[in-house]
């Protein structure tokens, strides 16, 4: 059984987490900050693309800034198996989320070198651009252009905050590149990737074999009342949008432990803001946000329609208007049986507990589905497996143990023969 | 009956409503912005003070920054009667709140002026340093220090959130004063405001009689939970403080509508502040406010001690930690019988209706009651009596009610005989 470097694997983690560096005020921790096409993301591709290039692999940047760094295989004329993650960050993010995956593949090469195997098929290791989608408001960005989903010219036209378009960032940080935006499909895409969640770890479980991505809806609603002085309003005379806040906080939370949309059902309401927000004013407005996931489509439309129902109750109850826009939408993803079965084959043979999990966040091998097998890897984290937080943190092992398995997998798919 | 001019008490009105103006984006309409001792404030207080000094008054400055003008009586060793209010504003106000106060005094003087009326007692206007305590965390702020509430050093060392000290900001805009803190007590004080309330213009009524000032007591929660994934962490799993933020909202409300705290308790939770407030993060933390007033101690003792009970219940139910500090705590204040009765007849002499009406807020005349028989007459609102907001609005008829029957009661009381 070949063996990877886990130390080199961490440290290779450890080196990208300086780049983009930040010490966290409250927790005292060190976090990381590459927004994607930032300057820090333009130095984290750099040193990617360095250590690319220094493991023999040939590098190609496309339009929409999704590198690719390929190893020949025995039979160039096939189609590749490709490893890929993304390596941009929230602003307020960790070592390991994406970052595993890239360099997790980059790990697998260095192995393959080592021992100086070589591959029927070609190996790619990819990064895709913008897979947090913070800066530009569209997640899976790079993925979702590199298989079709999105038009290039959409990507490009996309501005941040400060109204900077997408394009332009691009060049600036020098990875505009050329190469043909749309992917030619590989013979199957890997993904190992942190699990953002506290499931596996709650269970002792050593690795996720990933079945697919929950369904995702999201809503802003904009709710508007009367402001008002709080201590001259009569509650008789009130319309006050941060109670109807309150109110579809707390259905929400509902739904989701009924167990009438299925055990997967998962709602939050993350960001609300009161305006003016001061202690002595019944609010004109709150804006918030509404987070619905389920594994199941058809439970996701049920849960849907009844959220929207109850805006409309609200609406009656507390004399305010509910206005909500979607503001992301997708439906459930599920990964190849056939890769999802080696995985947990190579899993047992190294003697490695499993489980299947849908993911509840988006990954960029949801993108990649679309046109090829595609499966992810799941590695239990620490901290109730926070993420997007500089406490995000997996062990040493745990990152072994995905990249070990990443390797086996890897090594059988790009050794398969093409059908007949 | 001697009248008042109107339409320059309106137009004094517009005039003071021009120093700090600015456009609001969303209406369109002008607000006002003149934050205490900024430089509006100061260019409001020059223009007010010279107003001041073309009536013939004498203007003196104390050590807070309170500015009394005072026309003589016929007996200067007789305690004045003292008119007054602010004209500090928050920074998204009308022009309003404090001014009419201020400003109807001061159309009371120019009334006695024109007319040749001279008055036993002396007759002083004042206007009180930082009434809202937007800036520096303090409300009734100047006239607290002249009635001994606040010693004049907390006062001097308070800090706005840029760390600017109240004395140095006072001697920035030249209103140091050398004058001694301390208020010799007047024989009365009056103040003529702005309801900021719907209950006057709902009711149809012409004028309130302000029998006192509720108590008030404000809490600020800083309810912690654990930041998790929104998409990743199972229900089960998670302490969400937004979701707790939410309870005690919803608790706050129907405590207040049930009645079991007399009629008028009134509650709101006017700021909520998740971090990291992102759609797809259970927030870590939510900080947010209450507002509790009745116009009664003992059912506010109640109320009070209910929800703090009621923050332990929500910690266990949200596996949430609720801390809490008082931000604000005042008892009920009551002004004088004798003068509300008197505001009363005037306005009956007058043809104009009363009621009786607690205030929801709290203004300098609560303050004066410490020192001296104090009174109110608030001035109805248009637009459900919206206040601290551009939209508010008194017109020039009920600006004129309330003027007319402050001067009626001033020169009743400046013409009181000394106790024998």
């Amino acid at each position: 059984m070949t063996e990877i470097d886990p130390d080199r694997l961490y440290a290779s983690l450890a080196d990208l987490g300086q780049i983009g560096a930040y010490r966290d005020e409250r927790s005292g921790l060190m976090g990381v900050n590459r927004l994607a096409l930032t300057a820090a993301d333009g130095a984290g591709r750099r040193h990617v693309v360095e250590r690319m290039k220094a493991l023999g692999l040939s590098v190609t940047v496309d339009r929409i800034g999704n590198v690719y760094a390929r190893r020949e295989g025995t039979r160039p004329d096939l189609a590749p198996v490709m490893m890929g993650s993304h390596i941009d960050s929230v602003e307020t993010a960790g070592r390991f989320d994406g970052c595993l995956g890239v360099l997790g593949g980059l790990e697998v090469i260095a192995t393959l070198n080592d021992h100086r195997i070589e591959t029927l098929r070609p190996v790619v290791v990819a990064f895709f651009t913008d897979e947090e989608g913070s800066r530009f408001g569209t997640d899976m960005l790079g993925s979702a252009v590199a298989t079709g989903r999105l038009p290039l010219d959409a990507a490009y036209a996309l501005r941040d905050k400060h109204g900077k378009a997408l394009r332009d960032e691009l060049a600036a940080i020098g990875f505009l590149g050329d190469a043909p935006e749309r992917l030619a499909p590989p013979h199957a895409y890997l993904e190992c990737h942190i699990e953002q969640g506290p499931v596996l770890a709650s269970h002792g479980t050593q690795l996720g074999v990933v079945s697919g991505v929950q369904a995702i809806s999201w809503h802003e609603l904009s709710i508007v009342g009367k402001s008002a002085h709080a201590g001259t309003t009569p509650m008789s005379l009130r319309a006050d949008p941060a109670v109807a806040a309150a109110r579809i906080a707390l259905f929400l939370r509902e739904l989701a432990v009924s167990g009438r949309y299925g055990e997967g059902m998962r709602t939050t309401m993350g960001s609300i803001v009161p305006r003016p927000g001061l202690v002595n004013v019944v609010p004109a407005e709150v804006t918030c946000t509404v987070d619905l996931r389920n594994p199941d489509d058809a439970q996701m439309r049920r849960a849907e329609a009844d959220v929207l129902a109850f805006y409309a109750e609200v609406e009656r109850l507390e004399q305010v208007t509910v206005s909500w826009r979607q503001t992301a939408r997708t439906e459930t993803v599920t990964f190849a049986a056939a890769v999802q079965a080696r995985i947990e084959a190579a899993a047992r043979a190294r003697g490695l507990s499993t489980e299947r999990i849908v993911s509840g966040a988006g990954h960029d091998a949801q993108e990649l589905a679309r046109i090829t097998q595609a499966a992810m890897i799941f590695v239990p984290g620490e901290h109730d497996g926070i993420s997007h937080n500089p406490r995000e943190l997996s062990t040493r092992e745990q990152c072994k143990n995905g990249v070990s398995v990443l390797f086996d997998v890897l090594v059988t798919l790009a050794n398969q023969e093409p059908a007949p």
